[in-house]
């Protein structure tokens, strides 16, 4: 390995809106060697989320922001090169922050193995990774869906909302997807079984949601934030939950963030709005990832991703999320094996 | 009585913003028979409340808005003059949904009795009536406390928000009290025995908020959004409460409400914000009473009135709630015995 490279994507500065090319830096260092308890790992892919726009932010949140000149910091999956840990071998696969570069080397104890006969290795950034984990922790344990409630999710194609909404269904909800496009919406009926699906592109949501959610929404769980926020609010059944997992809409705003204006439907309507983040279940994972991978062998959930290749489009391919062109778990291929 | 009248005030216009003395219609009618089953009491104290407000509004709420022409929905206490129901002769105390007027012929169902040895007749309207039973089940089954927490109260001086601390102390927490004016201050820490008071006219809420809760908020019971709703929600606690009771400084509002910009705080801090609805807890008021009676006897809490005389001032009277003028439970007296 001495001689080789590793190339990285660091952040070069805080964006302004959305993240442009020269708020990011390319650099190339020598492959690191492992040191004790440490594993060197390949990365196969990256996973790239809408959160990340947050952790360029300077300021407290529930994460520590990425410094000027770090490493951007990203889930990935990789193949282990080295090891200097007892739990992994040459060969093994593992999951973890790996950060936006070619290899990386972290203590053992960062990184999960996995195991790719279960699926293929990006359902692991998907539906059996981190936001296949939001859905399931977000759904179940904030939302206490009851059968026969009506579950409205925002960004229901996107990585987060197509497990939402189909394990909506698994316990018995009504699934209504607002999403971008007819191609999304018909996917979400035709492929992941949603009852209905609102283009929020083509359609006035106000009158759709009214169509499809009869009784009122129980369940909103909400990905961006904005005016589908108020629209729902708008809509609420008594008691309804709402699920606060993102506000991808308000993620780049210059402006400051636009506050729900219909929050006193909360009041009127004995609703809650919770925020919920997934590293606090980080102890639960493996009975999320038994139930999700049981639900997929059974053919009761699909994972789709949206693979992107190479490392040099890190910034390009991140807008996608923002533009709402992904089609799936946004996954950034940087090496076939 | 046959020939004795009975004064009344109707509303006579959905106001806009503040309510005018143009918005009520002051009428006199002959004072009703009570039918079968039905009570005749005599109106002595009536229930100046901020959610009035929201009452004369048209459009669905929790609770029917009240009809142009209609005498204005009011809590009272009175005196039964007249029973033709077998759990009520003449001379009982009741508290009920009297109405703005000097006398009421109601259903016995509809009526509660009340002992006036327990309490004098204004308790009955104050920590013994609904904002007392607001604050109890709104704090403790919605704010859940635990023993330590720190528990911001807006509207403290209010009659909701003075129990809510009271109760918040008698847990074991922290109360912090934001209230309008030294003297309501002073009130919350040398009567009511709150840990802080800020005074919200003269202090910069924010600073004074961070000074007193070093630890975060871990409840906020919100009487009163707009912008103290920001402010506290840039200051939570991980895991905090918010109790959404009210919004008073949004009632009078002719434009749209201003929604809480930082409301994605509540996804950085896993928090929650939830709307309360006393009426849901009916079934409870029994016990919430018993607690309540139990810590008044026992002088760990304080009822306080603000009393003004005379049904015709009922539309002045009632002005002082958003003027913040009244300085303990504003109370109509209708007639002295």
């Amino acid at each position: 390995m001495s001689g080789a490279l590793n190339h990285q994507v660091r952040l070069a500065a805080r964006p302004v809106g959305l993240p442009k090319r020269s708020d990011w830096q390319f650099t190339e260092t020598p492959v690191p060697e492992p040191r004790d308890g440490e594993v060197l790992a390949k990365v196969l892919y990256l996973s790239l989320d809408p959160a990340m726009r947050g952790w360029m932010n300077e300021g407290k949140s529930y994460i520590a922001p990425i410094g000027i000149g770090e490493v951007m910091r990203a889930g990935g999956v990789g193949r282990v090169t080295a090891s200097k840990h007892p739990g992994f071998a040459v060969g093994d696969h593992v999951n973890g922050a790996l950060g936006a570069q070619e290899y990386a080397a972290l203590p053992g104890a960062q990184l999960t193995k996995i195991d790719p006969k279960i699926a293929p290795l990006p359902v692991f950034l998907n539906a059996l990774g981190m936001p296949g984990m939001t859905a399931y922790f977000g759904l179940l344990d904030v939302g206490e869906p009851k059968a026969g409630d009506t579950v409205v999710i925002s960004g229901a194609a996107g990585a987060v909302g197509a497990t939402v909404g189909q394990i909506a269904k698994i316990k018995g909800c009504r699934a209504v997807g607002i999403a971008g496009g007819p191609a999304k919406c018909r996917y979400l009926i035709d492929e992941l079984g949603f009852d209905a699906a609102i283009d929020y592109k083509a359609e006035d949501v106000r009158k759709s949601l009214r169509t499809h959610c009869q009784d009122g929404v129980n369940i909103y769980f909400d990905n961006v934030g904005g005016e589908i926020l108020d629209i729902v609010l708008a809509q609420l059944a008594r008691r309804a939950r709402i699920v606060l997992c993102g506000a991808i809409s308000q993620y780049n705003n210059t402006t400051p963030i636009k506050g729900p204006s219909n929050y006193l439907s909360l009041l009127v309507n004995r609703a809650r709005i919770e925020g919920m983040i997934v590293f606090d279940y980080a102890s639960r994972f493996p009975d999320a990832v038994r139930d999700i991978a049981g639900w997929m062998a059974a053919g009761k959930l699909k994972s789709r991703e949206d693979i992107v290749d190479g490392l040099q489009t890190f910034p390009e391919t991140l807008l996608k999320l923002f533009s709402g062109e992904n089609f799936g778990k946004l996954v950034l291929r940087v090496a076939e094996h």
